[in-house]
Protein backbone atom coordinates (compact mmCIF):
# COMPACT_ATOMS: atom_id res chain seq x y z
CA UNK A 1 0.00 0.00 0.00
CA UNK A 2 1.02 3.70 -1.03
CA UNK A 3 1.26 6.31 1.90
CA UNK A 4 -2.42 7.39 0.50
CA UNK A 5 -4.00 3.86 0.96
CA UNK A 6 -2.24 3.32 4.40
CA UNK A 7 -3.94 6.47 5.69
CA UNK A 8 -7.42 6.20 3.60
CA UNK A 9 -7.68 2.23 5.98
CA UNK A 10 -6.11 3.93 8.77
CA UNK A 11 -8.60 7.10 9.21
CA UNK A 12 -10.95 6.27 6.42
CA UNK A 13 -14.64 5.43 7.25
CA UNK A 14 -16.77 3.36 5.23
CA UNK A 15 -20.23 4.19 5.56
CA UNK A 16 -24.00 2.24 4.18
CA UNK A 17 -24.19 3.06 0.41
CA UNK A 18 -20.58 3.16 -1.09
CA UNK A 19 -19.46 6.39 1.00
CA UNK A 20 -16.10 6.63 1.85
CA UNK A 21 -15.64 9.26 4.99
CA UNK A 22 -12.14 10.78 4.60
CA UNK A 23 -13.50 14.01 6.19
CA UNK A 24 -10.55 13.80 9.29
CA UNK A 25 -7.58 14.29 6.81
CA UNK A 26 -8.72 15.19 3.19
CA UNK A 27 -11.94 17.04 2.55
CA UNK A 28 -12.97 18.81 6.11
CA UNK A 29 -9.99 18.65 8.31
CA UNK A 30 -6.74 18.54 6.24
CA UNK A 31 -3.32 17.22 6.82
CA UNK A 32 -1.22 19.43 5.43
CA UNK A 33 1.75 17.46 5.32
CA UNK A 34 -0.82 15.01 3.52
CA UNK A 35 -1.50 17.15 1.18
CA UNK A 36 2.32 18.40 0.39
CA UNK A 37 3.16 14.31 -0.44
CA UNK A 38 -0.30 14.60 -2.65
CA UNK A 39 1.22 17.30 -4.48
CA UNK A 40 4.93 15.58 -4.47
CA UNK A 41 3.11 12.22 -6.12
CA UNK A 42 1.71 13.82 -8.69
CA UNK A 43 4.42 15.58 -10.02
CA UNK A 44 6.10 12.72 -9.68
CA UNK A 45 3.82 10.63 -12.04
CA UNK A 46 3.70 13.69 -14.48
CA UNK A 47 7.26 14.52 -14.49
CA UNK A 48 7.14 13.87 -18.38
CA UNK A 49 4.16 15.89 -19.04
CA UNK A 50 4.44 19.91 -19.65
CA UNK A 51 2.28 21.21 -17.10
CA UNK A 52 1.62 25.31 -17.37
CA UNK A 53 -1.24 25.22 -14.99
CA UNK A 54 -3.38 22.99 -12.48
CA UNK A 55 -7.12 23.23 -13.10
CA UNK A 56 -9.22 21.83 -10.24
CA UNK A 57 -13.20 22.47 -9.26
CA UNK A 58 -14.08 24.26 -5.71
CA UNK A 59 -13.59 23.51 -2.76
CA UNK A 60 -11.79 20.42 -1.12
CA UNK A 61 -10.04 19.83 -5.49
CA UNK A 62 -8.82 23.62 -3.93
CA UNK A 63 -5.95 22.14 -1.46
CA UNK A 64 -4.68 19.39 -4.15
CA UNK A 65 -4.78 21.85 -6.88
CA UNK A 66 -2.52 24.39 -4.85
CA UNK A 67 -0.09 21.61 -3.30
CA UNK A 68 0.21 20.17 -7.04
CA UNK A 69 0.85 23.67 -8.70
CA UNK A 70 3.53 24.40 -5.89
CA UNK A 71 5.78 21.64 -7.28
CA UNK A 72 4.95 22.37 -10.58
CA UNK A 73 6.01 26.28 -9.85
CA UNK A 74 2.93 27.06 -12.36
CA UNK A 75 -0.02 29.09 -11.40
CA UNK A 76 -3.42 26.98 -10.08
CA UNK A 77 -7.11 28.20 -11.54
CA UNK A 78 -10.19 26.85 -9.37
CA UNK A 79 -13.26 26.50 -11.34
CA UNK A 80 -16.49 28.09 -9.76
CA UNK A 81 -19.73 26.22 -8.82
CA UNK A 82 -22.28 29.44 -9.04
CA UNK A 83 -22.18 32.86 -10.84
CA UNK A 84 -20.34 35.65 -8.85
CA UNK A 85 -20.82 38.95 -9.29
CA UNK A 86 -17.68 39.24 -9.03
CA UNK A 87 -16.72 37.00 -11.88
CA UNK A 88 -16.57 39.05 -15.42
CA UNK A 89 -19.27 37.89 -18.15
CA UNK A 90 -16.51 36.72 -20.55
CA UNK A 91 -16.37 32.68 -18.58
CA UNK A 92 -16.15 29.27 -20.29
CA UNK A 93 -18.85 26.81 -18.18
CA UNK A 94 -19.93 23.55 -18.12
CA UNK A 95 -22.60 21.71 -16.04
CA UNK A 96 -21.55 19.21 -13.63
CA UNK A 97 -23.60 16.82 -11.45
CA UNK A 98 -22.99 16.66 -8.13
CA UNK A 99 -22.50 12.83 -6.42
CA UNK A 100 -22.31 13.92 -3.40
CA UNK A 101 -24.88 16.51 -2.99
CA UNK A 102 -27.57 15.52 -5.94
CA UNK A 103 -27.35 18.53 -7.49
CA UNK A 104 -26.86 20.18 -10.95
CA UNK A 105 -24.43 23.06 -10.77
CA UNK A 106 -22.99 25.23 -13.47
CA UNK A 107 -19.26 25.67 -13.17
CA UNK A 108 -17.33 28.23 -14.34
CA UNK A 109 -13.73 29.13 -15.50
CA UNK A 110 -13.09 32.69 -16.51
CA UNK A 111 -11.55 32.89 -20.15
CA UNK A 112 -8.59 35.10 -18.52
CA UNK A 113 -6.99 32.21 -17.03
CA UNK A 114 -6.81 29.79 -19.94
CA UNK A 115 -5.44 30.24 -23.63
CA UNK A 116 -5.08 27.79 -25.88
CA UNK A 117 -1.14 27.57 -24.82
CA UNK A 118 -2.02 26.01 -21.87
CA UNK A 119 -1.00 22.61 -20.74
CA UNK A 120 -3.90 22.05 -18.09
CA UNK A 121 -2.86 18.93 -15.05
CA UNK A 122 -6.60 18.46 -13.53
CA UNK A 123 -7.00 17.06 -10.17
CA UNK A 124 -9.64 16.88 -7.84
CA UNK A 125 -10.27 15.00 -4.89
CA UNK A 126 -12.34 12.16 -5.83
CA UNK A 127 -13.58 10.44 -8.47
CA UNK A 128 -16.85 8.71 -9.08
CA UNK A 129 -19.22 9.01 -12.19
CA UNK A 130 -16.90 11.46 -13.35
CA UNK A 131 -18.99 14.41 -13.87
CA UNK A 132 -16.96 17.24 -12.46
CA UNK A 133 -13.58 15.95 -14.43
CA UNK A 134 -15.60 15.49 -17.56
CA UNK A 135 -17.01 19.41 -17.07
CA UNK A 136 -13.47 20.59 -16.33
CA UNK A 137 -12.67 18.95 -19.65
CA UNK A 138 -14.44 20.50 -21.72
CA UNK A 139 -13.76 24.28 -19.75
CA UNK A 140 -9.91 22.98 -20.93
CA UNK A 141 -10.83 22.17 -24.31
CA UNK A 142 -13.09 25.19 -24.80
CA UNK A 143 -10.23 27.10 -24.38
CA UNK A 144 -8.42 25.40 -27.04
CA UNK A 145 -5.69 24.29 -24.34
CA UNK A 146 -4.62 20.83 -24.01
CA UNK A 147 -5.05 18.39 -20.79
CA UNK A 148 -1.71 17.01 -19.86
CA UNK A 149 -3.16 14.82 -17.80
CA UNK A 150 -5.45 13.82 -14.66
CA UNK A 151 -4.57 13.27 -10.89
CA UNK A 152 -7.06 11.99 -8.85
CA UNK A 153 -6.45 11.39 -4.76
CA UNK A 154 -9.45 9.02 -4.32
CA UNK A 155 -11.21 7.04 -7.53
CA UNK A 156 -14.31 4.71 -7.03
CA UNK A 157 -13.10 2.43 -9.14
CA UNK A 158 -16.50 0.44 -9.15
CA UNK A 159 -18.08 3.21 -10.63
CA UNK A 160 -17.69 4.04 -14.15
CA UNK A 161 -15.98 7.74 -14.43
CA UNK A 162 -12.76 6.15 -14.49
CA UNK A 163 -12.76 3.74 -17.23
CA UNK A 164 -14.53 5.90 -19.61
CA UNK A 165 -12.28 8.74 -18.86
CA UNK A 166 -9.25 6.21 -19.53
CA UNK A 167 -11.07 5.29 -22.60
CA UNK A 168 -11.16 8.61 -24.18
CA UNK A 169 -7.27 7.91 -23.83
CA UNK A 170 -5.98 11.29 -21.11
CA UNK A 171 -3.42 9.70 -19.12
CA UNK A 172 -5.64 9.56 -15.27
CA UNK A 173 -3.31 8.92 -12.27
CA UNK A 174 -5.57 8.24 -9.37
CA UNK A 175 -3.00 8.02 -6.11
CA UNK A 176 -5.43 4.85 -4.50
CA UNK A 177 -8.33 3.02 -6.34
CA UNK A 178 -11.08 1.55 -4.05
CA UNK A 179 -12.01 -1.70 -6.04
CA UNK A 180 -14.88 -2.54 -3.07
CA UNK A 181 -16.10 -1.47 0.24
CA UNK A 182 -17.91 -2.99 2.73
CA UNK A 183 -19.46 -1.12 5.61
CA UNK A 184 -20.22 -3.94 7.97
CA UNK A 185 -17.34 -5.49 7.90
CA UNK A 186 -14.89 -1.87 7.33
CA UNK A 187 -12.98 -2.94 5.00
CA UNK A 188 -11.94 -1.32 1.92
CA UNK A 189 -9.96 -3.52 -1.32
CA UNK A 190 -7.67 -1.09 -3.33
CA UNK A 191 -6.44 -1.96 -6.69
CA UNK A 192 -3.06 -2.97 -7.67
CA UNK A 193 -1.19 -0.70 -9.63
CA UNK A 194 2.32 -0.26 -10.90
CA UNK A 195 4.17 2.07 -8.30
CA UNK B 1 4.19 48.64 0.84
CA UNK B 2 4.40 45.24 2.12
CA UNK B 3 4.78 42.17 -1.16
CA UNK B 4 0.72 42.32 -1.02
CA UNK B 5 -0.17 45.61 -1.44
CA UNK B 6 2.11 45.96 -4.67
CA UNK B 7 0.81 42.59 -5.67
CA UNK B 8 -2.98 44.60 -5.38
CA UNK B 9 -1.55 47.23 -6.89
CA UNK B 10 -0.13 45.66 -10.05
CA UNK B 11 -2.58 43.05 -10.47
CA UNK B 12 -5.92 44.23 -8.57
CA UNK B 13 -8.95 45.67 -10.66
CA UNK B 14 -11.06 48.38 -9.12
CA UNK B 15 -14.48 48.10 -10.25
CA UNK B 16 -17.58 50.80 -9.54
CA UNK B 17 -19.09 49.79 -6.55
CA UNK B 18 -16.19 49.53 -4.25
CA UNK B 19 -15.63 45.88 -5.98
CA UNK B 20 -11.97 44.77 -5.88
CA UNK B 21 -11.07 42.35 -8.06
CA UNK B 22 -8.29 40.28 -7.31
CA UNK B 23 -9.03 37.31 -9.37
CA UNK B 24 -5.60 37.02 -11.28
CA UNK B 25 -4.15 35.94 -8.57
CA UNK B 26 -6.00 35.36 -4.93
CA UNK B 27 -9.36 33.87 -5.63
CA UNK B 28 -9.41 32.35 -8.90
CA UNK B 29 -6.64 31.89 -10.22
CA UNK B 30 -4.25 31.37 -7.78
CA UNK B 31 -0.57 32.72 -7.71
CA UNK B 32 1.26 29.58 -5.20
CA UNK B 33 4.06 31.64 -4.55
CA UNK B 34 2.49 34.40 -3.14
CA UNK B 35 0.33 31.94 -1.44
CA UNK B 36 3.33 30.52 0.32
CA UNK B 37 4.24 34.07 1.30
CA UNK B 38 0.90 34.72 3.20
CA UNK B 39 1.04 31.74 4.95
CA UNK B 40 4.78 32.89 5.80
CA UNK B 41 3.58 36.29 6.86
CA UNK B 42 0.49 35.11 8.57
CA UNK B 43 2.89 32.86 10.65
CA UNK B 44 5.08 35.65 11.37
CA UNK B 45 2.92 38.23 12.85
CA UNK B 46 1.21 35.50 15.39
CA UNK B 47 4.58 33.80 16.06
CA UNK B 48 4.33 34.66 19.71
CA UNK B 49 0.42 32.67 19.85
CA UNK B 50 0.11 28.86 20.23
CA UNK B 51 -1.74 27.83 17.32
CA UNK B 52 -3.22 23.86 17.34
CA UNK B 53 -5.95 24.44 14.07
CA UNK B 54 -6.42 27.11 11.48
CA UNK B 55 -9.51 27.30 10.45
CA UNK B 56 -11.34 28.89 7.59
CA UNK B 57 -14.44 29.00 5.20
CA UNK B 58 -14.41 27.29 2.03
CA UNK B 59 -13.54 28.33 -0.70
CA UNK B 60 -10.89 30.70 -1.67
CA UNK B 61 -9.78 30.51 2.26
CA UNK B 62 -8.71 26.86 1.79
CA UNK B 63 -5.86 28.19 -0.20
CA UNK B 64 -4.98 30.83 2.50
CA UNK B 65 -5.55 28.27 5.56
CA UNK B 66 -3.27 25.22 3.99
CA UNK B 67 -0.33 28.02 2.95
CA UNK B 68 -0.96 28.47 6.56
CA UNK B 69 -1.31 25.37 8.14
CA UNK B 70 1.89 24.07 6.94
CA UNK B 71 4.12 26.87 8.69
CA UNK B 72 2.88 26.24 12.07
CA UNK B 73 2.69 22.54 11.27
CA UNK B 74 -0.58 22.01 12.40
CA UNK B 75 -3.95 21.05 10.55
CA UNK B 76 -6.65 23.08 8.74
CA UNK B 77 -10.17 22.74 8.84
CA UNK B 78 -12.64 24.59 6.34
CA UNK B 79 -16.25 25.41 7.00
CA UNK B 80 -18.57 24.51 4.82
CA UNK B 81 -21.73 26.26 3.44
CA UNK B 82 -24.10 23.79 3.11
CA UNK B 83 -25.47 20.63 4.43
CA UNK B 84 -23.93 17.52 3.14
CA UNK B 85 -24.70 14.11 2.87
CA UNK B 86 -21.32 13.22 3.37
CA UNK B 87 -21.13 14.90 7.24
CA UNK B 88 -22.44 13.67 10.12
CA UNK B 89 -25.17 15.31 11.76
CA UNK B 90 -22.77 16.42 14.84
CA UNK B 91 -21.94 19.50 13.82
CA UNK B 92 -21.76 23.48 14.85
CA UNK B 93 -23.43 25.83 12.81
CA UNK B 94 -23.56 29.60 12.13
CA UNK B 95 -25.48 31.54 9.55
CA UNK B 96 -23.79 33.89 7.27
CA UNK B 97 -24.33 36.89 4.58
CA UNK B 98 -22.10 36.82 1.63
CA UNK B 99 -21.38 40.44 0.56
CA UNK B 100 -19.99 38.91 -2.86
CA UNK B 101 -23.34 36.70 -3.10
CA UNK B 102 -25.89 38.45 -1.69
CA UNK B 103 -27.32 35.32 -0.34
CA UNK B 104 -27.20 34.09 3.00
CA UNK B 105 -25.46 30.01 3.64
CA UNK B 106 -25.45 27.90 6.74
CA UNK B 107 -21.84 27.38 7.73
CA UNK B 108 -21.01 24.13 9.50
CA UNK B 109 -18.14 22.46 10.80
CA UNK B 110 -18.27 18.83 12.33
CA UNK B 111 -18.07 18.58 15.94
CA UNK B 112 -15.24 16.20 15.64
CA UNK B 113 -12.74 18.65 14.45
CA UNK B 114 -12.89 21.56 17.01
CA UNK B 115 -12.29 21.17 20.86
CA UNK B 116 -11.79 22.88 23.91
CA UNK B 117 -8.17 22.29 24.02
CA UNK B 118 -7.90 23.90 20.38
CA UNK B 119 -6.33 27.35 19.85
CA UNK B 120 -7.85 28.58 16.71
CA UNK B 121 -6.55 30.72 14.19
CA UNK B 122 -9.12 31.72 11.67
CA UNK B 123 -7.81 33.18 8.15
CA UNK B 124 -10.21 34.20 4.93
CA UNK B 125 -9.16 36.37 2.69
CA UNK B 126 -11.48 38.91 2.94
CA UNK B 127 -12.68 41.18 5.38
CA UNK B 128 -15.80 43.73 4.48
CA UNK B 129 -18.85 43.81 7.09
CA UNK B 130 -17.55 40.52 8.74
CA UNK B 131 -20.30 38.18 8.52
CA UNK B 132 -18.13 35.07 7.60
CA UNK B 133 -15.15 36.01 10.07
CA UNK B 134 -17.97 36.47 13.21
CA UNK B 135 -19.55 32.92 11.75
CA UNK B 136 -16.06 31.12 12.68
CA UNK B 137 -15.62 33.14 15.81
CA UNK B 138 -18.98 31.62 17.02
CA UNK B 139 -18.31 28.65 15.80
CA UNK B 140 -14.74 27.93 17.48
CA UNK B 141 -16.58 29.32 20.81
CA UNK B 142 -19.55 27.43 20.51
CA UNK B 143 -16.78 24.41 20.74
CA UNK B 144 -15.21 26.04 23.62
CA UNK B 145 -12.30 26.78 21.84
CA UNK B 146 -10.35 30.05 21.93
CA UNK B 147 -9.39 32.09 19.27
CA UNK B 148 -5.65 32.63 19.19
CA UNK B 149 -6.08 35.40 16.29
CA UNK B 150 -7.61 36.48 12.92
CA UNK B 151 -5.68 36.84 9.79
CA UNK B 152 -7.22 38.00 7.14
CA UNK B 153 -5.46 39.12 3.30
CA UNK B 154 -7.87 42.17 2.28
CA UNK B 155 -9.65 44.22 4.60
CA UNK B 156 -12.04 46.36 3.27
CA UNK B 157 -11.30 49.63 6.03
CA UNK B 158 -13.86 51.81 5.27
CA UNK B 159 -16.59 49.01 5.76
CA UNK B 160 -17.37 48.07 9.24
CA UNK B 161 -16.25 44.48 10.11
CA UNK B 162 -12.60 45.13 10.83
CA UNK B 163 -13.60 47.93 13.40
CA UNK B 164 -16.10 45.64 15.11
CA UNK B 165 -13.87 42.85 15.53
CA UNK B 166 -11.22 44.60 17.07
CA UNK B 167 -13.46 46.02 19.00
CA UNK B 168 -14.35 42.75 20.55
CA UNK B 169 -10.78 42.53 21.63
CA UNK B 170 -9.25 39.97 18.83
CA UNK B 171 -5.56 40.05 17.15
CA UNK B 172 -6.96 40.57 13.86
CA UNK B 173 -4.29 41.44 11.31
CA UNK B 174 -4.98 42.24 7.92
CA UNK B 175 -2.20 41.97 5.43
CA UNK B 176 -3.70 45.05 3.36
CA UNK B 177 -6.11 47.37 4.04
CA UNK B 178 -7.94 49.34 1.49
CA UNK B 179 -8.79 52.49 2.95
CA UNK B 180 -10.41 53.82 -0.05
CA UNK B 181 -10.58 52.70 -4.01
CA UNK B 182 -11.58 54.71 -6.77
CA UNK B 183 -12.74 53.32 -9.99
CA UNK B 184 -12.68 56.18 -12.22
CA UNK B 185 -8.92 56.93 -11.67
CA UNK B 186 -7.89 53.13 -10.97
CA UNK B 187 -6.57 54.11 -7.42
CA UNK B 188 -6.01 52.57 -4.52
CA UNK B 189 -5.33 53.65 -1.06
CA UNK B 190 -3.89 52.12 1.77
CA UNK B 191 -4.00 52.33 5.55
CA UNK B 192 -0.59 52.58 7.20
CA UNK B 193 0.29 49.85 9.03
CA UNK B 194 3.77 48.74 11.27
CA UNK B 195 5.56 46.73 9.10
Amino acid sequence: MNFLEERIVKDGIVKEGNVLKVDSFLNHQMDVELLDKIGEEFHRRFAGKEVTKVLTIEASGIAIAYATARYFGVPMVFAKKAKSINIDGDMYTAEVESFTHKNKNQVIVSKKFLSSEDKVLIVDDFLANGCALQGLISITEAAGASVAGIGIVIEKGFQYGGRSIRNLGYQLESLAIVESMDAATKTIVFREQMA
